[in-house]
């Protein structure tokens, strides 16, 4: 399997994992380092595996339901280092009701022992296009 | 010299580039590909060097004059590639006044024919601590 492809499946493993608010799915994505970083929309950015960890859990244990599809997946891939950016098209389901969103992500992932693992995550808030059949359910 | 402090000097010349508004040490910062990516803060994301050369051109046009400072830098690097965490302390000067904030960036970085070059900028607003001085000042 080429690096490209194989950083896309990362990258797609991450948006599975975040889509079924499986922790132990997104313990697999990431290395586990006191100096991988992670910024979610809006939020400052944290550093290290262990709070990022428990962000995740903290997000997952507030949302009921989550839908997120990345698009306009682009990846480069140079030696053990790969870099993806993408926009992600997110509506999540609280008690309180369905918020759509999207946004902006660059993600990097490294290669270790032949696995491509998440070592950066940043994704922040975008507008919702005027066309964005997502924003216009929740308007219904 | 050694990498990290290589990269970190190639950050610190690409946000000299735009606290001094100039056009030409900002492309020397830049590789000019086609698949370069640039976020800036609330804007959509722009891939290819002439696009982000323009933007930068037009960025610079309607500003008076800027300051701005990364602080928190935070470098990895991995063979022939480099990414940047840090935060952005920006004071921005407009014919209409002057505006605060700071934005959360990851900048990535290339060695091409022995120099670092900038190949995604991904900058997202942040809220502005109570602490900051800067944002005292602009509410005296």
């Amino acid at each position: 399997m080429n690096h490209e492809l194989a950083v896309e499946q990362a990258n797609a493993h991450f948006y599975r994992a975040l889509a079924e608010l499986d922790i132990e799915a997104m313990e697999e994505v990431w290395r586990h380092e006191d100096w991988v970083v992670c910024v979610h929309p809006g939020w400052p950015m944290m550093t290290g595996w262990a709070g990022i960890q428990e962000s995740w859990m903290r997000i997952f244990e507030n949302t009921k339901m989550m839908n997120v599809s990345p698009e306009d997946v682009s990846v480069r891939v140079d030696g053990n280092v790969a870099w993806v950016s993408c926009i992600e098209n997110i509506s999540t389901f609280y008690d309180a009701g369905l918020q759509s969103s999207y946004a902006q992500a660059t993600n990097v992932f490294q290669r270790v022992d032949g696995a491509w693992k998440m070592v950066v995550h940043h994704a922040s808030p975008l507008p919702v296009p005027d066309d964005w059949e997502g924003a216009k359910l929740s308007e219904n």
